[in-house]
């Protein structure tokens, strides 16, 4: 995952891009990087770390100009080094080329193979850097022509963001995996992966970006062509956004995701009751889905896991010994409320079933008679292509072990996962989602050479 | 407010008081500081801002020792210098005396010019540094009489750990404004300002420190003796710990705040109910008010505004532009869930009132219809000399203005206070609490000089 | 003016090149990079500064392999930001090429056009980049032809080293512009621009890189291949290396520097005996044709002046303040010694003449009675296209100055520079020395556009 | 060894203190301080390393004032450690006392022993603090009779600057071990350690402080007292500041130390003249005596060996790897100077032998025929107790070898010791020197506990 802003045509543009940066950090903890443009210069910052600790006021300062776009990353391909930090920018023919990039390519070996035999020399190991090389190579007369010309090359999955002459570009791939958003600010144009970034910048939410669209903004313009062939073409949001991965207060896919996850909440209490003594969540994602289950069953919500708001660098890349207390440190159940009681635990979704069976731990420490856990989606058991990055398939625990031995795993007296129609059926786009790591039907041909390696574990 | 440890007879002491910190970081932002000793040598490492971002491990592993204390800190005397870090340590005589408090002196003046005049030098500006001289002053054959004789001499707040030869000493001042609590892990003892620290260390709670108690931990004994004289003397618990101070899992002054937070939310409802479509709490502290509010009344509750996890240190010492996004990027309350709805916000406390109206103005924009606004203690009017570092008096908004006058100003259509006699019907220790700040009546004589400058505004 | 340095087949390669570094030093202040290669990984160490203050051993020990390639910047084209950090390092096609190059070509912007139209992207400003983009170009399977093809499409200075597939590669242009030596440590070869940086290493000079010789090692092995061509070509060694840039311990176009500047000194007492107390020379270059001088007029030498070696970071973006006090700071005078005296004063060159005017002042100030100024090189007029970096035409104190205007304007008794005659005498390679910058002569073609800019002043 | 600078009556006070420890860093590499006083606020920067790289502008403009004191730390005593960095500057009663000491005092076990019996808490490890207490304690009404009293409880080796109330204090032991000098700048004073300083600053030299004068310097007045008891006492200044440690432009002990080196030089040629092709020094201090010695015998003088100006900081702490290089890449003699001659190189001193032996084998390397050696001063037997930093008494090679032995440890083919009474001959000062490390006898009682340690290996 990464987030991704634009702003065009407001004076502090990077500035208004930080604030993006602020509302989206929790796309990509890794790095982050500023460009902006004045007409003239290009100036850029980037850093290894959150850009809310590491991005200071002086340097901000420096970055002029009335357009920007920013990014900040969560690594799914290249290493982390500085070079790989977005926005990638370049000078090419004297005018400056910039992209960030959110998602995964899935043709990514082919265009390589055919750029390098041409001369091309890569400077990252982000697949992101295949579109410079392609807007460096096609010709570049008609701004829709040539952005549609470099857009038909790449397949998969991809919300992106360019500064290219005079213009903010957006585009996002045919099927839509990733979220994109229009947002207004004075006479501007703000695209941001989430709608969340218009508030912070006290922004107004326009639309969503559709689908195969390429939004073209110039000044106070806005132009907006699609790529030709791909009318009525089936979509494939990304359904793990709702679950897990976007803020509460963003709207995207056409939803409000705190209500969306307390409509799983419902849905799983329909699906699932349990009698308990009350219902907690484990913050942060669980608690919308428990205060659904909870209201749905007229149980008790109580808030019996408190969460650390410190939880600084050293836990980053911590010893062992350390690691032995990371749970807790960042969440702790209050004894005094759960000793000896009965209850219901809403988690968001289980990946490798560790960090669940440590919470689970948690709990059974501080005095829980009975835990009955609950999951507001289905078993994962399949790989990402478009940008979740999940661990190796063989790592997913319900790839190949039945809910009741996940529940023997995590050592929950009761374990239920909300089933897929009912994960489905509360969504306001139902048709529109990509479910595949839940499925295994993926809606595009996935990558050659890996799929062997992730799929047979 | 400050956030203390002591940790005895453990082979990793340094670790576990940091983990210590960790759990007390809310205690004091500032700067924070670890001393260990291994029976030889003692090690030292302080550093400004959070112990969680600025700790690393390979500091840590130098800090080796079976014992150590450690402190946190929040700024209320001495500039924000590097000196001004504790815990304070020196050499006298060969010997280590390392020294880490909470609390504020009351006779700090008259200690000063004593020991100046007899040669002491001061090297930092904390009133803390005092404890230092008189140990140093004091003959110290015996050790429960020369603890004695040092706390005798001093007056006012005061939680203290030191490290003094070979033994760990806990003491808490005869009024017991602020906690102090033991716990036990493995042979040895730990003394943390809040039992949420025990959680971390996966130590046991034992009880707490009695005020006017000294504690003289020696390897896995511990000896406890009483300063003489305030037998039955009344106590005055800083009860603002409780309403916003401590941590919701922690347990002080004989209570669990989270239980206690509630109480004063329901407390809050039979005193002052309102009709509203649903109830929500100011995070994090509001939270648990709002929650006993709803359950009270029967209300849903909804966590209907988003804190943002990431507040990193650009917003620590902004510019302008910055701070005025500030309390939007801090916390944003959800559109689609406030838009057209009455709602009930339940606050902790108002202090200048400023962020309040900030707040307010958030989910007015947010699209609320009204908002009633119900605060779980009195008006603050009265600074506080033991700790809490209020503003100047001038600057509390209920000093000099009426309820409905702090209503007009932060703009609600309605604004309750909680009683002081429901705020203190609901504690377990009902009598024994300082509410000074609500009422002007100071369980001790206050520093001279000081008082006209602050009490008259 | 940089300093290159290349080892191959020696288990620390990496360690190697930074004691070459540490003896070319001097050739660039500004920046510095270590390239090493083991194999299969490519390890890269860039900094801005000294090299020998901010390459730390933890750093180079992560250089593991047992070829490397280092460079130290002293800027002449492209602006000081990190990417402009030699040696440039690219992977293409998945094989590293690494470049390290001293010296200016002149045909830069024929090959940028030419290139960038063909879709590169330069990532560099710097014009060694150029055959990082040849190489990626130019069909490789024969390594030398692939080389002669490369470097035939280049005109002006450069001796360069590149790792290339599991190859170490020297070259030097035709004309020889810039220096290159041979050397041997234990099996393998070691390229360096100067002969000092193999007594560092402890390693034996072979001989210098021929003019258009490009030579290939591969473990043990070295192959030579001529640029086809330029057999007899007249060559164009840099003189102002004999006479100030290269160190006095170094061996190069045939010469040990050392000694040609005594012999410079020597001329210079030939052709313009001065009477006086004693011989003095401007620290340290001065010092060589100070103490030929001497001893060829059978005067006193004395080290009158006191170099600081503490000249350190405050003084090198130093305030209006500091750099009043600069040049004293630097080199004083030892007033017990110039006091009431009559001296001869030796520098190797004058170039601003701001310089020279500072320190003479500093020398009358400490009581000498009459200053005779020598110069071991004739007036400097004329801009150098192949790597000095000398300020603009207009600002060489002799492009339009008489010798005795000159000798005015730094305040001096009496004023005698060397002959161009009496210069090339005493070289070795008499012949072939570029003199451009004493007769604007210049032995190539100068580049299009920037003749006009410079030579005009 | 350190050095030590005073300021009064100056705008820019902190300012020309820096110029002072850019000409004293090399009496001190290790730390460095500057406290300034502009009348009412006390400003302080410290820092490890050098001063000349580590005080930038920015810090230096911060200590305003117009008055300022200054000192670099070579340890004698005390560890390493930030708080170990002098001037030492603590506030007593709301006024600042600064100190800043150069020397060892000899009485340090009976005063610390005193003052901490009394309560006093000492905060570094350097005997230097001592002052700091002695004023703190001592009644301070009338400043002479004030400073008598504390200067005349210590004993040893003390050139002393303090800041005190609005005066600048200057002090020197009654033997005058090491130098103060006063110079004049515009309408106030200045104290250095050596009078290079006062070049530097473009400041007047004005005379030495007297062995057991105490001067305070008020405004532009300066009043000068003397230690009662001490007049007609036995001088003792330290000759190893001749010989090597003070710098060449320095006049100190009614001397110019060039000139001074110099006469040493032609000394030993006449006590020991040797045949050989030429004459070379031993970079730095040891050219000025081989300049002295070739000029009196008439042979040739070369600076054959080169002194690399690069010894950054990666061979301060170097590993095994880089320290077997280290000699050669700090000096490197010149080839094609050495190759097949006879020569006679000259070194200041003689200590542990190691760095001699290194360096003549690099002579030998080059190519020597035969290298005799002479040394401009008498052998080092024994350590000194009064601010020189030999290493214990057993890894002095003179201190149980013979001449012969010490050659053959150094391997040269001849080795000559200047005598002591050569060596005190052509000093100016003749009788007034301490030579107790050539000697063992020593001016002043030395430590007790101490002597057997370091006397019996």
């Amino acid at each position: 995952m990464c987030g991704i802003v634009g702003v065009s045509h407001h004076k502090e543009a990077s500035k208004i891009a930080f604030l993006g940066l602020y509302a989206l950090q929790h796309r990509g903890e890794e790095a982050a990087g500023i460009v902006s443009y004045n007409g003239s210069e290009t100036h850029v910052l980037k850093k290894s770390g959150l850009a809310v600790d590491n991005f200071d006021e002086d340097n901000i300062r420096k970055l002029t100009g009335h357009m920007a776009i920013a990014h900040t990353r969560y690594s799914t391909t290249g290493s982390s080094t500085t070079k790989n930090i977005q926005p990638i920018l370049v000078t090419h023919r004297k005018k400056t080329i910039a992209v960030a990039h959110n998602g995964n390519l899935t043709n990514t070996e082919e265009l390589y193979a055919k750029l390098e035999n041409e001369g091309s020399i890569f400077q990252t190991s982000m697949d992101s850097e295949i579109f410079v090389h392609l807007l460096a190579k096609t010709p570049n007369g008609d701004m829709p022509q040539w952005l549609i010309k470099v857009f038909a090359q790449v397949k998969g999955a991809y919300s992106v963001v360019l500064l290219l002459k005079d213009c903010l570009v957006g585009a996002r791939d045919p099927q839509g995996f990733r979220p994109l958003c229009l947002g207004k600010l004075g006479d501007g144009y703000i695209l941001a992966s989430e709608s969340c970034a218009f508030d912070m910048m006290k922004a107004e939410f326009v639309r969503e970006i559709e689908p195969g669209e390429i939004v073209i903004i110039k000044g106070n313009k806005l132009e907006s062509v699609f790529l030709p062939g791909f009318v009525g073409e089936s979509r494939a949001f990304c359904v793990f956004e709702n679950i897990y991965f976007a803020r509460p207060d963003s709207r995207i896919f056409n939803d409000n995701i705190y209500q969306v996850r307390k409509r799983l909440g419902e849905r799983l209490a329909i699906e699932h009751p349990v009698k308990a003594d009350f219902v907690m969540g484990i913050p942060d994602s669980g608690l919308y889905a428990a205060l659904g289950y909870a209201q749905q069953l007229g149980l008790p919500f109580e808030m019996a896991i408190v969460r650390n708001h410190y939880i600084g660098r050293t836990f980053i890349q911590p010893s062992q010994f350390l690691r032995d207390f990371r749970v807790r440190v960042k969440l702790n159940p209050i004894q005094d409320m759960i000793k000896g009681k009965s209850v219901v635990v809403i988690e968001d979704s289980i990946v490798r079933g560790t960090t669940s069976r440590s919470r689970i731990e948690e709990i059974r420490e501080a005095g829980a008679k009975e835990i009955h856990m609950c999951i507001s989606c289905p078993p994962i058991k399949f790989p990402c292509f478009y940008g979740i990055d999940f661990p190796s398939t063989g790592e997913l625990i319900a790839h190949n072990k039945t809910v009741k031995e996940v529940a023997d795993f995590i050592k929950v007296d009761s374990l239920y996962y909300l089933s897929l129609e009912g994960m489905l059926s509360v969504m306001k786009e139902k048709g529109n989602f990509c479910s595949a790591c839940f499925t295994g039907k993926y809606p595009t041909q996935i990558p050659k050479n890996t799929d062997k390696l992730k799929l047979e574990i």
